[in-house]
C-alpha cells in the first residue's frame, strides 16, 4: 500500500489545444504542423518540471461530414515530432501513442527504442488497440479487427517488443578496439518468436535501452484493457468523471497487479484532467465559455456520435435527448456508458452534451482558481484515485502557460511536485524501476 | 542535353565512418547510438553547404560468425534520427532508405512527409527493394520475396505514396477561424487504391507536403532497377568503378527518361565515392592503411561474401581466387559482375579482394591530394559521368572534416560547387522542379 511522495504530470500535446475548437480562438496558432509551435510547449512544459509530453495517434484522418470544421485532421507522425523534440529538450519524457492493430512489432520496437536512445532515456510508448474502423481502410482490410482479437493481437505484440528490446545485454557491446570484438555473441539473445499472430526472428537493430526497457503506457478501460494493463502497463492514463469512479477504478487495477507478481509501485495512475484556470473562477469560467461559444452544435454533436462509437447523430433534434443507441462491439463500452449517465443525471439534450464533452472529452473538467484545482489533484492524490495527472487544457500554448505558471507553483508550495528534476529518465521521473532483461542476468 | 553548372553533394552518415574497420581507429567514437556524434556531423556537412545527408537502412541485424567483429549490427532507426538532426541543422537535405519490401505505404507517405514538415522541406526518400533475406524473417515469412516480385510490389508501393502525398491540394487548409471551416472538402483527394499488393483508402493524415513532394532516390541498378527510376527517381545513387562505366550508366539511365515523359533535368545521378584526402598522396595513402591493417582477414572475406549475396565464403583459401559462385537470384548481380571483374583484372586473393572493399564497398575510391581529389570529381560532372556524388569518408567525423576543409573548398575556387545554399528544401538544392499535385491544380 505505498504511495508516492509526489505526483506525476503528463502534458497531453495537441495542435492548438485539446478544446475542439481552440483552433478558432484569436490567440492560437491555427496550423496543426508548425514545429516551433511545438518546441515552445515542449519546453514551456520541461522548464514546469513535467514528467513527461504525451501525444495521441490515429493512422487515419478523418473525413466525415464535419471534419472540415475541426483542426484534426493533419498533424505530425509522433515518432518524428518526439524525436525532433528530443534534440531540443534535456529531461522531459517523450511518450507517443503506437496502435499494435495496424503495426509490425519490429517496427515499433526499433522506432522506441532509438528514440531512447536519441533523449537519453525518455521514451515511453501508449500500446493502444485501434478504436477507428478508418484505419483500417488505409491498411488492406475491409472491416476493423473485432475487439477481441485486437486485444489477442496487442498482449502478444507486446511479448514481442518486450523480447526485441531484450536481445541485447546491458554489457553486450564490448566494443574492445585492440582484439577487433565489438560486441560478444554470448551475450546477444536471437527472439526466435513464433506465435498466433507473429513470427519474428531477431534481433533488434538497436542497442539496449538506456532505460533498460522504454516506459509501457495503456489507456485502455474494458475488462480486457485492465487485464492487459495489470500484466503489461506501467503507467494508465484513464478519463475519470468523479473522485468515486476515480477511487474505485485505482483500486481495481492496483488489486489486479498482485497476480502478476507485481507490486502497486510497478504502476503509476494518471486520470486525465481538463483544467481552465484563472485568478478568480468567473474569470476561468469566462475563459472556458470563450471556446465554448465557438462550438457549433453539429461539431459538439459529432464529435460525441465518433466518441460513442462512430455513431452518425446528425438525423436526430439537436434539441432532443441522447437516443437510445445499441451497445457497440468495439471496446467503446465504458465511454459510451459514462456519456450516457452524464445526460441523463442533467438533463442534457443532444447539443449540449455535445458541447459539454467538447473541451475534455468527458475527462474529469477542472474550472477555477489555482488554489480550486490543487485542492482537487491532492484529493484525487492522497484519497487514491492518482498517482499523478494528464493535464489537458482548451489551448496550447497558452492553457498550459497558465497551469505552469499558476497551479504547478502552488503544488510545489504544498510539497506535492517537484521543483528540479532528480533524474535523467522517464523512469526515474515517474518512480519506476528499472527492469531487468529477461534473457540475461 | 542540359547540364547543372554546379554538383551537388550528399554525405554518408554511417555510424564511424565507411570504413568496416573504423570504429577500430583511435580517433573515432566507437558508440554507434551516440546522438551527439551525428550532430556533429550533420552540423559539419550543413557549414560544408553538403545537398544532403544520407542514410542507409536495413530492417534486420547481421548475427553471422563475424558480425561481433564490425560495428554494424545496432544503429539509429533513420526516420527517428533523421528528425532529431531536422531540429538542430537549417538547410541541410535530410534523406534516408526505406525498404518497400517489409513496410506499408501509408507509414511511409506519413513518416517522410510529417519529416518534410518538421523540417521546412528537406525530406528524402531512398526507395530500395531489401536484399538481405534476414528481413524476412522479422516479418513473419519464411524466405525473402523474390526479386520480380519485389519490384512489383516496388512500383505499386511508391504509386500508393505518392498518392496519399497528393491527398491534399496546396490550399486545402483555409482556416477560416470566422466562418469554422478548417479545410476545404473541394481540395481533398481521398485515394482509393486497389491493386495487387496494397488496398489503401486514405487519405493521409499529413497535409502537403513544403517540397511539394519529399524528394525520391533509388540505388537500384538492375534492369528492372534502372526502369524504376526512370520512371519514378528524381536522385539515383550508384556504385561506379571507372569514368567508363559511370559515364555509360549515366547515358543509359538519362535515356530512359523521355520514355516517361520526363527530361535529363528531372534525375540527378550521384555516384558514391569514397575519399581519403591528404597534403599529399603519400599522406593521403597512409592515412588509407591504418584503416586497411585493422582489417582481419574473415572480416573482409564475410564482407566480400555479404556483398555478393550472403554466400558463406569462409571455407575457402583466404590466399586463393575468388572461387566461381553461382548468379544469384535476389539483384545482386551487377554488384557480383563488377567484384568478379576487380578480382580477375587484377589477380586479387579472397583476402586481398576482401579487404579491398572494406573501405569503399566497390564505390569509386579517391585517395589523394585535395586537387587529385577534385580533378577526378570535375572529369566526372563534365563528362556526363555524374551530376553529383555521395561522398563516403572512411571514418566520422574526422574523414567529412577532411574533405569539407580541403575538398570543398577547391570545388568552391573552381564554381563548381555552392557556397552559400540558394534554396531552403532539399529540392531546392538538387535543383528539381516542384512538382505538380496530381489530383489539383
Amino acid at each position: 500500500m505505498t504511495q508516492f511522495r509526489q505526483l506525476s504530470l503528463g502534458a497531453f500535446l495537441m495542435a492548438g489545444g485539446h478544446h475542439i475548437a481552440a483552433w478558432r480562438h484569436p490567440d492560437v496558432p491555427a496550423d496543426p504542423l508548425d514545429f516551433p509551435a511545438y518546441k515552445r510547449v515542449a519546453q514551456l512544459a520541461e522548464a514546469a518540471r513535467f514528467d513527461a509530453l504525451f501525444v495521441a495517434d490515429s493512422v487515419a484522418a478523418p473525413t466525415d461530414a464535419i471534419a472540415s470544421q475541426t483542426s484534426r485532421s493533419v498533424y505530425f507522425e509522433p515518432l518524428t515530432l518526439l524525436s525532433a523534440l528530443s534534440a531540443v529538450t534535456e529531461r522531459i519524457g517523450l511518450i507517443s501513442t503506437v496502435t499494435t492493430s495496424y503495426n509490425e512489432p519490429y517496427h515499433v520496437a526499433r522506432k522506441f527504442a532509438s528514440l531512447d536512445h536519441l533523449s537519453g532515456g525518455r521514451a515511453g510508448w501508449n500500446l493502444v488497440t485501434s478504436d477507428a474502423a478508418a484505419e483500417a481502410f488505409n491498411f488492406g482490410r475491409d472491416a476493423h479487427i473485432p475487439h477481441a482479437e485486437r486485444y489477442a493481437r496487442a498482449r502478444e505484440f507486446h511479448r514481442v517488443v518486450r523480447g526485441l528490446w531484450d536481445s541485447w545485454a546491458d554489457d553486450a557491446f564490448v566494443r574492445d578496439k585492440a582484439s577487433g570484438q565489438f560486441y560478444d555473441p554470448a551475450r546477444l539473445h536471437v527472439l526466435d518468436h513464433v506465435g498466433d499472430h507473429f513470427k519474428v526472428r531477431g534481433p533488434l537493430n538497436v542497442a539496449c535501452s538506456p532505460q533498460g526497457r522504454p516506459v509501457v503506457v495503456q489507456a485502455g478501460s474494458s475488462e480486457t484493457g485492465r487485464e492487459l494493463a495489470a500484466e503489461t502497463a506501467e503507467v494508465v492514463f484513464t478519463a475519470q468523471t468523479s473522485l468515486a469512479s476515480a477511487q474505485a477504478f485505482y483500486a481495481d487495477l492496483k488489486g489486479r497487479l498482485a497476480a502478476f507478481g507485481r507490486d502497486e509501485d510497478d504502476l503509476r495512475i494518471m486520470p486525465g484532467v481538463f483544467v481552465v484556470v484563472g485568478q478568480s473562477e468567473g474569470e476561468a469560467r469566462e475563459k472556458f465559455e470563450q471556446f465554448q461559444e465557438l462550438v457549433e452544435p453539429e461539431v459538439g454533436i459529432a464529435l460525441l456520435g465518433r466518441m460513442l462509437g462512430n455513431f452518425d447523430l446528425s438525423g436526430y433534434p439537436q434539441d432532443g435527448p441522447l437516443p437510445d443507441l445499441p451497445l457497440t462491439e468495439n471496446g467503446q463500452q465504458s465511454r459510451q456508458k459514462l456519456l450516457t449517465e452524464l445526460a441523463g443525471n442533467e438533463s442534457l439534450t443532444l447539443a449540449q452534451l455535445g458541447r459539454r464533452i467538447a473541451g475534455g472529452r468527458g475527462h474529469y473538467s477542472l474550472i477555477g482558481t489555482p488554489k480550486q484545482v490543487a485542492d482537487e489533484l491532492q484529493a484525487w492524490f492522497e484519497q487514491r484515485a492518482a498517482d499523478g495527472f494528464n493535464v489537458l487544457v482548451p489551448h496550447l500554448p497558452g492553457g498550459l502557460e497558465d497551469f505552469a505558471t499558476q497551479v504547478v507553483p502552488e503544488l510545489q508550495r504544498r510539497g506535492l511536485f517537484r521543483t528540479e528534476y532528480q533524474g535523467r529518465t522517464l523512469r526515474e521521473h515517474l518512480g519506476l524501476k528499472r527492469p531487468g532483461n529477461e534473457f540475461f542476468a
